[in-house]
């Protein structure tokens, strides 16, 4: 096969079959083919689209480019989730433990913060002691003692992804339904899972701006699913404004808590229990995700999934006394009260700017070398339609330096707006798909 | 500037300005943007297209990235002419010296062989000794004193050009109107040039198939030579069979001192008065094209131009002796008369398949590599339209081995299709366009 004619081909806007694909990916995978032959491709798949075919095909070339996990030696149901990435958005803290208290098994591999959002990996390393580079064999011994194992990426896992995610962070191929499908779905089947719930955040705090993208998507990501024979359930959620309360990584662990505990029951609390309650469905321990719901929300009040995370917490090398007080927790030298400087009812949240601002407060990292400070961030008091009085507390900022305080405080200011009226509130769950 | 958003500026089908344009084509030639991010930008351009000031920037870009010859000191008018190239195309051979004999310079820049097609360069190093090499001071030299010279791209001509065009080999970015026009108007304008003379070629032995692909590339030719203040005229000229009845580099040589001879005057001889008249308007020696070719004309007949020939050919180190007496050069080892198998008139040449018969025989080269064989081609007795009895002869072949002989006799017989009745001649000039 030839590589030129491969790229002639798609930039025509033809279709590649399996076999082309595969040389393909492959060949740029052992170094064959160069950088350069690939960032065109890359470019004339963004501009010319893929159909379900190619992109199953791209999918499982990914895939095959490394290790699939053989899980075949549990025998329950074995589901993951998938978030395309918000601001707050610490579900996978709250269902894994959920879901693995049913008796259903969770691989989750999870990333680390990307931009404006935090990663998982990140939020659970804030736990200290706990390990998240668990090797393979590892991580199926925690799966086989608690049911669900949190881990990140290994080098094993769909090496052409990670690849070719380098290559389009640098030539603007991001952005491309086909490839980020491919780049999710190649990384989520090497799981060795039977069932995907997949979270694809829609609004101004999401990769995807428009809901009609994020439909477009999840149809892309459902029909590959399917392909490959898995079970699942897309639902397209709102990230218009910060999911729950706390962002930063300690915070999000700590609200996690708090939700596991019952002691917060906000919107966090409700997109957990219907994603749980998906995955419970899924794995066939309830009729409906209705149902799905109630067995979720029984499993947090009955103490169980809390016991879980403490129980995965630990296999994982955390240390569970800050799990069990979470209060004892380091805190940031200063703290800084944001009140509003007008009244109304919060019209709008940049969310996009809260996560910048989490970002300039050292929750996230802006090259690839910088640390993370476990301990910063923001806790949020008021959501969109609440009423706000001129001095009233927006929000809570923490960090050790006052220079990192002033900034993220600019930021936030601008980035909310009021009304004198309510708006039509935001639906949380706008869509499921199946 | 961040190169990986201009990359998406173009991706998304917007502008990119002057400043941005030269920002990506200076940085990508002294090495700061990797091969990786311009094929990316290359594809982009290829899919989405660059209006005509893109393409003047682009131009400019890549004509700057080297040298421009100051021909300031030479009193006379400078043209050139540029065809995007066919088989059995010779005409820069005769029309260099008939235009430089009414004492307009010609300072013209060709090329090798490239896939089917012949170049200039390789027919001109068929005669022994002349040198296409020189550099800029000797060429300058040999124009003062015969008023044309034929040389090679230096290094220092628009390098950028050279690292663009390997690059868009290997990642199917050659056939974008605006890319080509770029590449084929930096060179061209280095010349230091006051007017060019475009032939485009269009047909099935062309890189243009279609007369509308022609048209827009003629256009977009015209636009940029004009931003430059460059006069210009552009033909869109027949390539559906092989230009003239000689294919090889010293059977082209020999037919150009037939025509030069007044001893030949088939298509070849017709198109190369007209685009000799075309560069003898622009350069004021007559008052139309008509009135150009008749000058034109008038200096075959006059022996002039055929002594300018012989003079440029001296200048540049070619022994005249051949030129002088074309018969005594040497010839193949052995030769071959093709008769046809059929009756009928020629309705098709396959003229892509007659350049491939042509590289077969050893006159162009498959591989950077290859040495050419001077001597092998063939002589074409017959064109589209004339009446071929059975065993009548179709042409002659020449070669130092019996099996390319075979291969070209193959190739050759499956390009020709014959017709009960004639078929309309195709127009040589299908359009002028100013």
């Amino acid at each position: 096969m030839n590589t030129t004619e491969l790229i002639r081909k798609k930039r025509n806007g033809n279709q590649l079959n399996k076999k082309e694909i595969n040389y393909l990916i492959s060949n740029y995978t052992n170094g064959k083919i160069p950088d350069y032959q690939l960032s065109a491709l890359l470019m004339a798949i963004l501009l010319k689209g893929m159909n379900p075919d190619e992109t199953a095909a791209l999918t499982n070339s990914m895939l095959n480019s490394g290790k699939i996990i053989d899980l075949s030696s549990f025998k329950g149901f074995k589901i993951d989730k998938h978030s395309t990435g918000g601001v707050g958005d610490k579900t996978s803290l709250i269902i894994a433990p959920i879901v693995a208290s049913t008796g259903i098994y969770v691989p989750m591999i999870s990333g680390r913060g990307l931009g404006h959002t935090g990663g998982t990996l990140d939020k659970l390393e804030s736990i200290p002691g706990f390990q998240t580079d668990l090797s393979l064999s590892e991580s199926k011994k925690v799966l086989r003692k608690c049911g669900a194992v949190l881990i990140g990426q290994t080098k094993e896992i769909a090496p052409a992804d990670k690849l070719i995610y380098a290559l389009r962070d640098v030539t603007a191929t991001v952005e491309s339904i086909p490839l980020i499908t491919a780049s999710i779905m190649s990384k989520k089947l090497a799981e060795g899972i039977d069932g995907l719930v997949l979270d694809i955040k829609t609004g101004n705090g999401a990769f995807m701006k428009s809901s009609k993208d994020s439909i477009e998507l999840a149809d892309s990501l459902i029909q590959t699913a399917k392909s490959f024979n898995k079970s699942v359930i897309a639902f397209i959620t709102d990230m218009n404004q910060p999911l729950g309360n706390y962002i930063g990584n300690w915070l999000e662990v700590y609200e996690s808590i708090q939700v596991l505990k019952s002691k917060i029951k906000n919107d966090l609390y409700a997109l957990s229990l219907k994603l749980a309650g998906a995955m419970i469905y899924l794995g066939k321990n309830a009729k409906s995700i209705k149902e799905g719901e109630e067995v979720a929300k029984k499993q947090i009040e009955n103490g169980k999934a809390f016991n879980k995370f403490l129980e995965m917490v630990e296999l994982q090398g955390g240390n569970i006394n800050y799990i069990n007080n979470p209060d004892k927790y380091p805190k940031s030298k200063y703290s800084r009260k944001i009140h509003s400087v007008k009244s109304g009812f919060v019209k709008e949240i940049d969310t996009y700017q809260f996560g910048m601002a989490s970002l300039e407060l050292g929750a996230g990292r802006k090259t690839m070398e910088d640390k993370i400070d476990f301990k910063t961030g923001i806790i949020l008091s008021k959501k969109i339609n609440d009423y706000i009085k001129k001095d009233d507390l927006i929000c809570e900022i923490f960090s050790d330096s006052k220079t990192k305080i002033k900034l993220a405080e600019e930021i936030i200011l601008k980035s909310i707006q009021f009304s004198k009226t309510k708006i039509q509130t935001p639906k949380l769950i706008k869509k499921v798909i199946q």
